[in-house]
């Protein structure tokens, strides 16, 4: 199996489509670079998810030509927005999707985050599973004051960057890099068009108010379809598998007497999330993913 | 998604190890052919099966090297075995596995069988379902009489050979070419010793008896484990999937107060397979191959 790892810089333009165009041109004329597998902006909160995937090396590559696309183009003095940002690339997640560890893209976001402090001068903090201490861990914690709040957030040793100047880039502000789980957006469908029993539902299943620990969760009527919908983040689906929250979510069903009808996953899904419920509900007893066929054709020598 | 082909060719040579190396290493030399997942030999049978996949184009080169490795290596006057066989190279079926159709498998077996009949003068039966006609769709009448019987055989008119000359080569014999689907080998475990379950099962579920059209099946003690088994070739994963299977014998297990315990998967499954077995249980409503992460990547331009 070759080594996948997705990366989801977010950065601070949402309204410019030709500057958006030139850094994704860039990005994708990068020669053994990451693959640009979506671009979602937003104009009401300034800001662009990009979404890309390819070997360690190549998500090394990417980001850093990122940064050198990026920095001449996005100037935090003159951007608006309603979602909060520390700097024009704001956050930089690595995320291990296949034949990788979670301790490996700690060590890649770290490697990065050295790197784009050393030739770009902008001061780096490391977040989530990347941390270097447990009050950096929280992104929102990371982003607090935003990018106008920098100077004086930087003075206060708590806020030291890890890597870069002690001070903010001028134009750029700072960057936050980190490692996380996939995230896969999940919603399940009842055969109700009541809401309060999604939120009921919602409320047992989700990490929040007692539910499974990485599980996010909301009720969402779906009025075209006269349907009540549990619309779901799982932000870790090695730990809470997809199977354990549609099972959770029919048994609580069943207690209103409502049937869950279908369900769908929105945006991208590692292979192995779909492996996992195959193998739940098939009752697999020695499965290897050796055995896919497709896996076989990608690992290097036998 | 890339395409992905299986070829399975069967080799007449089960028992001069130092022989089916230098074919292997043949086929593992050539130069952007297809890749050997597996190599099975049998002394009783005087056979091997080998397990190679790639995309179309390296699957037809694998099998023009392997013709050239086998021809000098393998002589039919002097093979015996308890397996039917028509030549050194028995039988070439193309299996469709990823991003490819049968149509396609069809037109590479005719390709080739057509390339292998002008240069190698072995003469070609295309079977299964790049057949020519029906009364050459099933390998059994095709290899009937075998070896021996083919100076007779392909003078009546009915058994000319698709491509090649119109006797048999002379150490060589004559070769199958074809392409069928995946078959999946697949085991359910009955919380039962009682073997006669298994078998009132089994020919519930299988074609023979009236069942599952592309399902064969028998029951199996497994002594060690105090259990009987229902054992499954499955020959189209796309029209008889394994959760119907599953489902299948799950319910006529319960008739008899039985569970199922645990399946597993023999050798190789098509990512796939496992696939629509987690859109079925999940009650997904509008999923799409294209939102694997991993299908993303090996798409070729977007």
């Amino acid at each position: 199996m070759p080594k996948i790892i997705e990366v989801v810089p977010n950065i601070s333009e949402g309204r410019h489509k030709e500057v958006l165009q030139e850094i994704v041109s860039a990005l994708e004329s990068e020669r053994d670079g990451a693959r640009v597998l979506d671009v979602s902006s937003d104009a009401d909160h300034n800001r662009s998810v990009l979404t890309l995937a390819g070997e360690p090396e190549q998500a090394r590559r990417s980001v850093l030509r990122l940064f050198e696309a990026v920095l001449p183009r996005i100037d935090l003095r003159a951007h608006a927005g309603e979602h909060p940002r520390l700097g024009a690339v704001d956050v930089v997640p690595f995320v291990p999707v296949s034949g990788t560890t979670m301790s490996e893209c700690v060590e890649l976001a770290r490697q990065v985050g050295e790197e784009v402090g050393r030739r770009f001068s902008v001061p780096v903090y490391l977040y989530e599973e990347a941390a270097t201490s447990e009050h950096r861990r929280n992104l929102a914690d990371v982003r607090k004051g935003e990018f106008e709040g920098l100077p004086d957030k930087m003075r206060d040793p708590r806020w030291r960057a890890d890597f870069g100047p002690p001070e903010p880039h001028v134009s750029a502000g700072a960057t936050a890099i980190g490692a996380r789980e996939f995230l896969i957006a999940f919603n399940v469908n009842l055969g109700t068009p009541r809401l309060e029993i999604a939120e009921k539902i919602a409320r047992a299943i989700r990490h929040s108010s007692g539910g499974l620990r990485y599980c996010k969760a909301m009720g969402v009527a779906l009025k075209e379809r006269n349907l009540a919908q549990v619309s779901i983040n799982m932000t870790n689906f090695r730990k809470t598998p997809l199977h354990r929250v549609v099972e959770m979510i029919r048994c609580e069903a069943s207690r209103h007497g409502v049937e869950v009808v279908g369900s769908e996953i929105v945006g991208l899904v590692p292979n192995d999330a779909l492996l996992a419920a195959a193998d739940f509900y098939l009752r697999l007893e020695t499965f290897d993913s050796s055995q896919v066929l497709e896996n076989r054709l990608s690992t290097p020598g036998e």
